[in-house]
């Protein structure tokens, strides 16, 4: 249990000390630190420190807000101030957040919510019938018709309705059943309930989850805190960060020795690394998933954000039903869906819903307990992802401007996909894979050896020294690979493509001449 | 770890099987029962079962939501399908959901959330003016001015910054500082962090969490997923549930033997026992907790629901602060708020904050990072929460019509408090405290012993038995007292007191003839 001599160091500044991953010898040692603070008056010593917390949670790292976005906070307030800097704004390309880089809400949307919120404006002439129909529809399945009232723990029944009849359209008619869907708050929610009803054992038969290398922190920062062991397999940098079966063979070869290999969680369209998956994939990992005895996990709330024309976004749920019933029937999987990425981008009302089929129907019961202890997702989340699966449809009121706005916006996604690799591939000592999906571009960099040196004299990850000067010198605020994990000597950052065109052309120019003059200068 | 074999089989009725309480064998003597469900095929066996599932997870009950209302649901899908009944509507009066029993929102606040949502409104002639200012002061403290953008780990400062001054209004001037302040997805939400923040140690040095009984589940569930150890001590029946410090020194005297106690629940007013507590009670609770090295944690989500005269809501953060700097300065105190209760009743949008003082700079910093992992609470629950704690003023436009309606609820719950209270202690078998805060009734009732070996006989706790049957024949549900914990013998129900005052006597004149009934069937 005791985990906390397995901090490690990576990615981390010493002039940022804390939760970050940072080493702490003991809390003992920090404490005359406090004591100088406040000289006034003796302190007792606290109940909850470094060394008495749940050392689970001190074994967390959570980089997508790590000291990389402290740092921005705190040179926004120096910018605040008055501080002159070599920028006059800090552009959080750090993470995926739409709205925040200026993308508007889908209008129809935020009418049937505004509906919903205040049902007297169910009589006003400027909100269109298809809007007000969504909304009485949504408050008649409510408690007293309200959504300040709890819903079940599962869910509003008719919103899991239209979820499960979304995933019908979407999988060419394969049916999907209501009572498999869980509305959750934001597709986090749903991961870190399914692995904590999955994992179990101490020794040498803890849980193993086996994820993707480059992963989505949430996945290192949920396993740590459940005390379960991180299965590392890695993805195929030179092939377009393909996922290889024989990789995932290799990865759960050498954990069977130390743990208990159980879940395999696969992120498709990929985060960070933006590539979408061939069916062929997907049927070799279900497959491999079914051989093994694996709960597949399967992460596709980048489902909407597909640029590339030569690739399709293919449904595991889609795929393992049309691999015939051994594997439809045995084959345990949850997949995952939020209201924040897609072309609406509301990551503000934590909506999401998970689809888990295959499980055991004891199981079923034993998840309704553990969800209902939280009594419900925030029912205005559970109304947008109602909206998200069930849009506006051709003959009604709103379609035109919906479809007009939707297409807007992924059609200036795609556009920036394309003009993020192209400029990246121009820079020496840049290679970024195509961005296939997904809402970021994942580049590799060369960084010198002398470099290297440097970061290592200030006790920091080399890929964290260079998107700290990065963030210091031009403003743009990136996530170093190590955050996300990657091959032993390569180094990448991880960067939002959501700025609007013409402000992302701008940052990647600056990214462009901060990183040949960072060649030059270790060179 | 393994606490399955601890798994008690209180409070569970043997024909709803499963997560709720029933003893399960195993998952193996379950099985053929999913085989002969689906003969047409073999099923593998699945990964995820009652034997390999987490058994922390596996340990958690809910009775708030348990068989109960399970069996709610079954019964009004029966009289749905038109099977005669001697009722014709089942009554949820297992939860404290407000607005399910037909409560009105408050205009105010659904007024801001509705510009907040869709700001298009902002020019509408319809919305107050100081509904517009709270709404702007809102999103322009929003990423790029909306709901849908994700805030800061910790919440939206701008409404951190009113929920301090609101604590500042409520303790009499007494500081509260934003930096302290973390808006969560409920108060349930903040408690659970808290508590995974705090636990730690295996064997002996497992953490103990002393906890009211009777209890609110939430408790008991989040201890039994930590893996802590649950210390119970026992509010005083005999004298309107009152908190005795001698109890709580026995509770922790006899912990000491086998965990290490480092936590103290408070939930003040009771739930779901209604009981005020006195200040002077207040600073002896903090005493123990300084002396005797505590994390006090004061579930204060009822403070606005003081129905007696008798009676004033103190919080801890108060009464702490006045107790000189020796406790001010030392004793580490975690406080909840939500919107759920109150007067607003907003449980759906999942909004709540805790104040948190004297924590360890190190712990803020782990405790940021925690929540950083879910990325942010729900911003619209965190724009209710705001006009919870700044609503209108005396001299803005809406301050009549907002103080008529909270008014409206208060004096209602206090007339509904009374009515209740006295309605009880008219039945023969029925003891009933004095209601003096939070939404529920928590009688005592008498259950004759050709009962209690009925319910011996069908498996059930004495009170389930009784509930169950009192929603057969009534329709009515509660939720029974093992699912709060009481003492050996003694039998109780929570009931809430929020159907409207018409239909609360209806249901309290049936639960009197059902209790009537009850003790002439058995004697």
């Amino acid at each position: 249990m005791q985990r906390a001599a397995a901090l490690v160091r990576r990615g981390c500044c010493p002039r940022t000390p804390g939760p970050w991953g940072r080493c702490q010898s003991s809390a003992a040692a920090e404490a005359p630190a406090v004591l100088k603070v406040r000289p006034e008056r003796s302190r007792r010593e606290r109940i909850l420190t470094l060394e008495s917390m749940n050392p689970q949670v001190k074994a967390v790292e959570y980089a997508v807000r790590g000291p990389i976005v402290l740092k921005a906070g705190e040179i926004e307030l120096e910018l605040q101030r008055g501080i002159k800097k070599p920028f006059t704004e800090v552009i959080r390309a750090n993470i995926g957040d739409a709205q925040a880089m200026g993308q508007q809400p889908i209008t129809f949307l935020r009418q049937v919510m505004a509906l919903c919120t205040y049902p007297n404006l169910l009589d006003s002439p400027s909100f269109p019938e298809d809007a007000k129909r969504r909304a009485r529809r949504i408050l008649q399945a409510c408690g007293g018709n309200s959504l300040g009232s709890y819903s079940a723990s599962q869910g509003v029944n008719c919103i899991r309705e239209d979820v499960a009849a979304y995933i019908t359209r979407r999988d060419g008619g394969i049916p999907a059943d209501p009572d498999n869907i869980y509305l959750t708050t934001g597709a986090s929610d749903g991961i870190t309930t399914i692995l904590k009803i999955l994992v179990s054992g101490g020794g040498k038969s803890r849980t193993g989850v086996m994820i993707p290398i480059p992963q989505y922190p949430l996945y290192s920062a949920v396993i740590s805190e459940l005390d379960a062991v991180q299965v590392n397999y890695y993805l195929d940098e030179e092939n377009c960060w393909a996922l290889n079966v024989e990789e995932l063979r290799r990865a759960l070869r050498e954990a069977r020795g130390h743990c208990d290999p159980k879940v395999l969680c696969i992120i498709n369209p990929g985060n960070p690394t933006g590539q979408v998956q061939s069916r062929k994939c997907i049927e070799d990992v279900i497959h491999f998933a079914w051989e093994e005895k694996l709960f597949l996990l399967a992460d596709e709330v980048y489902q909407d954000n597909v640029h590339s024309p030569d690739c399709s976004f293919h449904s595991f749920k889609k795929v393992l039903s049309e691999m015939g019933p051994e594997y439809s029937g045995n084959v345990e999987l949850a997949s995952f869906h939020s209201t924040s990425k897609g072309y609406m981008g509301e990551c503000g009302y934590r909506g999401g819903y998970m689809e888990v089929i295959n499980l055991h129907p004891e199981i079923k019961g034993q998840l309704v307990k553990l969800l209902s202890v939280r009594l419900c997702p925030p029912v205005s989340g559970q109304a947008a992802m109602d909206i998200v699966v069930n849009p506006p449809v051709p003959g009604e009121e709103s379609f035109e401007q919906f479809t007009r706005e939707k297409e807007s916006v992924l059609s200036n996604l795609a556009k920036k996909a394309k003009l993020t690799e192209d400029l990246f591939n121009q820079v020496p000592g840049i290679h970024c894979n195509p961005l296939q999906g997904a809402l970021y571009a994942f580049p590799r960099i060369f960084i010198p050896p002398k470099a290297v040196e440097a970061a290592q004299a200030r006790d920091m990850a080399p890929d964290m020294f260079y998107c700290m000067k990065l963030l210091e010198e031009t403003g743009i605020c990136v996530v170093p690979g190590s955050g996300f994990g990657q091959r032993e000597g390569t180094y990448h950052f991880r960067m939002t493509i959501l700025p609007p065109v013409e402000k992302l052309k701008m940052v990647l120019q600056k990214v462009r001449d901060f990183h040949v003059q960072f060649l030059e200068t270790y060179s």
